[in-house]
């Protein structure tokens, strides 16, 4: 990492992304997203903040496990506790106080996947909340808009996600509408946040290409996969992803979107993926299945009730460094808040060091070694519970 | 505090106090309890870690708020992870990783609060798990041979928590019960463990001083006012606790178990007593009610909506030099895990600095003043929720 670079550098645009490395036939890549607010190493992990808190975290300990950015949902600050009262506070890293980037989805898929009713129009879509039944209807323009005044680093387009299954009909009028939406939201771009358009087109691969092709011709400051991770079977997302990337251009940072499975990281990394976010780390140690350098572990087995020893011995976390998995057996089993706070607090620093030795992989160009090696793990010493 | 006395201080029992300060007709006492595990500075708020865990926080969150010694409850101990699970694991203080002193409590009053059916005969207790329905009877030595294999550093003698209201004639046999398990609990005191006695007799101030000159009698290293805050005004409380506490003895710890209101606990300690516990500022504080320099605060009220300020702008804790009313306010309406933890941090540190407060104006002699200020702030400014 050059250090004069990072002085010259100029915020001309509201995020820069600098390839550091590329290699092999189409990734993986190390790069570097540049935002007013900090850098992010790519690939990066991205926490889900859903309510503005990453849950069960403080703001300061996402900080000390290394977080470079976090996201929030557009759809949930909307309904609660709205993009008005957010702006009132002064925008979102105000509101949550964490200074750091902060990437906001489009509310697309939360539309999609929480909403007990969805009704599209060319102009937008109705819903209802899933908090109070309250009928809401929303355009790109207000999904710019909400964004702009939460003052998120990272925006994203307002897209419909495809549903899967979806006929190639379905999903061609789908497309047309996101690609549609997206310019909109271009036309009504927010200053000082970068915009990014998402990728659809189920998996018909044409269809993929074609959104990429209209989605770059827009020209935006970086790309997404959306629809992914919906139904369809792991070589579908794996396929659509191998192919799709090569016709993103090389110079912006690549977010598969929701996709947090390690094992589906690695073969993204491998097609040329930047950024990532999903639940599963934060979700998961809620419900007390657990990350290790051995696998998995589901915390509440009865074998763990007198076991003295750490989740994971080379572990150097906080939770792992001050207690043993019978305490965390203990307190999960007693469903107490430090449960999921230790659980969190692991699940997460595994995340975040998981992407580092990648990216320390990639460095040294040993990341075919590093994706078999770690395959093996994370397919390995599964504890179901 | 006389540097060179500590030093010289021999641990022959397992717990000694020094009695500091004690001015006017019965109290304020200041004083220290010197435990193997450290100084424990009176009057003492105990924060109540029933499941060995201060529900929300963390050990070092604990420490770093200055608590000197936390409490945990040996009945459910005894059924989740179970006493010998906790001992195999190392006792108490290495299961949970708190290094301070702890005190259990005997069990009675959560057998009396919890349990779906209690029977008691001459030789001990059956009751119902409130946690699958499995009867268990435990008898005082059994109560022990818990409080001792979990190795806390306080035990209290097991006593039937007399109910309210009682006949006399109920109380005087209820006392005769308490009385005779607490000599049954004395014959088999732990090595490296303090015991207390438990005062009971009701409402009726001449049981209560029975049962005051019969433990006195046995010689306990502190005792104990229990079988109060169960259903009786407060006036018949506070006239219990000013009418008994001049029959204990002056060189001992003296403890109102189970009250934390801290106008209770401003009319105990005037009263003579040193050690106070309850889980008012923890509970409260996932209710979301929050102590404050002003008064009491309903987090959710519609007010703080856009209320950029912090809870207490005169309070030094985490929460309130980091975050604003209206985000407390945002995590509580959407039941987030950090509201729990947010809200509890600010409560205990509340509360630990009202008694250091507390302290300083015994020290001080000005204990009259602090108490009327003291009142007129509790009892104003409540914003019911």
């Amino acid at each position: 990492m050059d250090g004069t670079l990072l002085r010259v550098m100029s915020y001309e645009s509201s995020v820069q992304f600098k390839l550091i490395k590329n290699y092999g036939s189409q990734g993986p890549r190390l790069g570097q997203i540049y935002t007013q607010r900090g850098i992010v190493n790519t690939p990066a992990f991205i926490p889900v903040g859903t309510n503005a808190t990453v849950k069960a975290m403080s703001q300061d300990e996402l900080k000390e496990l290394g977080a470079e950015i976090i996201l929030s949902n557009t759809y949930h600050l909307y309904l609660r506790p709205g993009h008005e009262t957010i702006k009132t506070l002064g925008g979102i890293h105000k509101f949550m106080n964490w200074h750091g980037p902060i990437l906001t989805d489009s509310g697309g898929f939360q539309v999609f996947s929480l909403s007990p009713l969805r009704k599209i129009n060319g102009d937008g879509v109705t819903f209802k909340s899933h908090l109070d039944g309250s009928t809401h209807f929303i355009t790109p323009e207000k999904v710019m808009e909400i964004q702009g005044l939460c003052g998120s680093d990272i925006a994203m387009a307002f897209d419909e996600c495809t549903p899967y299954p979806a006929s190639r009909e379905y999903t061609c009028n789908s497309l047309k509408l996101t690609t549609q939406w997206a310019k909109r939201c271009l036309d009504v771009k927010n200053n000082n946040q970068a915009l990014f358009g998402i990728v659809q087109g189920g998996i018909y691969n044409d269809l993929r290409k074609q959104s990429v092709e209209e989605l770059i011709e827009m020209d935006f400051d970086g790309y997404a996969l959306g629809g992914l991770s919906v139904g369809e079977s792991k070589d579908h997302m794996y396929e659509v992803v191998y192919y799709t990337t090569p016709f993103l251009p090389r110079d912006k940072p690549r977010y598969l979107m929701g996709i947090g499975d390690l094992l589906d990281v690695l073969e993204a990394v491998l097609a040329g993926i930047d950024m990532f976010d999903c639940v599963m780390p934060t979700r998961n140690a809620r419900n007390g299945t657990l990350f290790t350098s051995r696998g998995r572990i589901s915390i509440k087995r009865e074998e763990f009730k007198t076991d003295k020893t750490p989740l994971d011995p080379r572990c150097e976390c906080y939770t792992c460094k001050n207690h043993s998995k019978a305490y965390l057996r203990h307190l999960f089993i007693s469903r107490e808040i430090l449960s999921m706070r230790l659980n969190t607090l692991h699940n997460v620093y595994f995340y975040l060091n998981f992407f580092k030795k990648m990216r320390d992989a990639i460095e040294n160009e040993i990341f075919d070694s590093f994706k078999k090696e770690q395959f093996a793990i994370l397919q390995n010493n599964f504890h179901e519970g």
